[in-house]
């Protein structure tokens, strides 16, 4: 287990990046997660941040990283798949590894996740977001993995080399790389089945017979990450401080709803890190 | 009376240049008034409003006003002395001339003004915020000019040139260029006396009888500016668009309260700028 930080952040957009320095320059201890790459580079251009005017998203993207950089903040790649509050502190699980921290913020941006019927029931009971955490499990069991994200397939492999008998579900063409004795399926799952342990996928044609379904999505749902979070509607619940219903962990950006503007973002990063400090320095004296 | 436009923003520092900005970039038309430099400019170094690493306060504001000047908008020179809600539009009371709007946005930063005992009572019957709005009605009458600000002397001279019978109370110096036949006191206020009107003042070391009070600062105080305006502490209350207890008057940047950040200050320009412009358009469709 790493050591413990003062916060970690998840999510390396313009509200991430925002907290990881406002936090340093609060004199705090960061990590910051990311895995995937934020989709303000994809924008065109942007005319209404204060202070950039007539530039493209990369170019905005450039510019925070380059601050964050500059500050000596360093960027890891991982998905953290869930994260358990010790009341004092959190648990991250980032891809299997657990890291430590004081306080958490959630800046992953726009959730289009929509859970599965019997996903939530059954997560931690054949439903796992993480193959590498989790694959163990199912030694000479069967497996279902849903690809969607890029290295699915990687994981599939994984899981497969270690004795799971998987079957590879996507809506894409079978990848190249996928190892040959994996069984593929061009489809998608529409519900997982099982009482109190997964017991088989619907995928709308068929259903398949399975001990475990790997979810490998590019991000969590927010409500999958962390038991008992309170959202209103699609976004995360927030006080004026960005902290949200569970105490120590925040949430900034467009996670927490409109305007899901840049200078919104910005701003959200910045109060959730002040707000964390001031908390950390308060219970350390 | 200047046509009617869309949305007049009082204050041209972070909050107000990006409504003004954000306004524009939703296809409406605004006014912005300033009548100071904005203290940001006086920050020697800002490290914490991501994509500006190691800059100056001024180099930051530039950049701010840069923008703001390539989209076309100019910031106007102008007290703002009274606003007044009309249900579907305001008139704005700058400096005397009176200006029309749909919404307003006040982001006037941080209020050091604390009003004076007597003030709030007899503000319209005696007291007054502006030399060439009320001069007219002391014509032959005792007027004190409280100087608190750079130009007061310039509205002493005015309001004698026009036959009111000036006495000019100031903590600094007597002003070079201030009128010879203008009666000068070193000192201060303390409290306006008088029941339906203004009736003297107290300097803490006598009574001066006298029929008007010239308010002369650098602004006005939020509550005085408008009728009923609701405070937090010394904040304005604002609900999640930025919007005060009055319908159509926004508030955004430090006037609403901590923390008095820029990132803060850019998001909620933004924010009430946006929310206007929507209402506006619901209004006329």
């Amino acid at each position: 287990m790493g050591d413990l930080v003062d916060i970690i952040i998840i999510g390396a957009g313009p509200a991430g990046l925002s907290a990881a320095v406002n936090a340093l320059t609060r004199g705090k201890t960061v990590r910051i997660f990311s895995n995937k790459e934020n989709y303000l580079t994809k924008a065109e251009q942007v005319d209404n941040h204060l202070g950039f005017y007539h530039v493209s998203g990369k170019e905005l993207m450039d510019k925070f990283k380059e601050h964050a950089e500059a500050m000596g903040i360093k960027i890891e790649e991982g998905m953290v798949v869930n994260i358990l509050p010790l009341g004092e502190s959190f648990m991250v699980n980032i891809n299997g590894e657990i890291a430590e921290s004081k306080k958490v913020i959630l800046a992953m941006g726009i959730s289009k996740i929509k859970e599965l019927p019997g996903e939530a029931k059954l997560l931690g009971s054949g439903v796992s977001y993480c193959a590498t955490c989790d694959g163990m499990l199912y030694r000479g069991k069967n497996a279902v993995v849903w690809d969607q994200s890029k290295d699915a397939w990687e994981e599939a492999n994984f899981l497969q080399s270690i004795g799971v008998n998987v079957t590879f579900i996507s809506k894409k063409p079978q990848p190249e790389n996928l190892s040959n004795d994996i069984k593929f399926i061009n489809g998608s799952i529409t519900e997982i089945i099982g009482e109190n342990t997964v017991e088989a996928i619907n995928t709308g044609n068929e259903t398949i017979n399975t001990d475990a379904v790997f979810m490998l999505r590019d991000a969590v749902a927010p409500t999958a990450l962390i038991d008992g979070l309170e959202l209103d509607g699609n976004f995360i619940n927030v006080d004026k401080h960005m902290e949200t219903n569970i105490s120590g962990l925040y949430a900034a950006g467009d996670i927490t709803g409109k305007p899901l503007q840049l200078s919104k973002a910005v701003s959200e990063g910045l109060i959730a890190a002040q707000h964390a400090a001031l908390q950390i320095d308060k219970e350390e004296n």
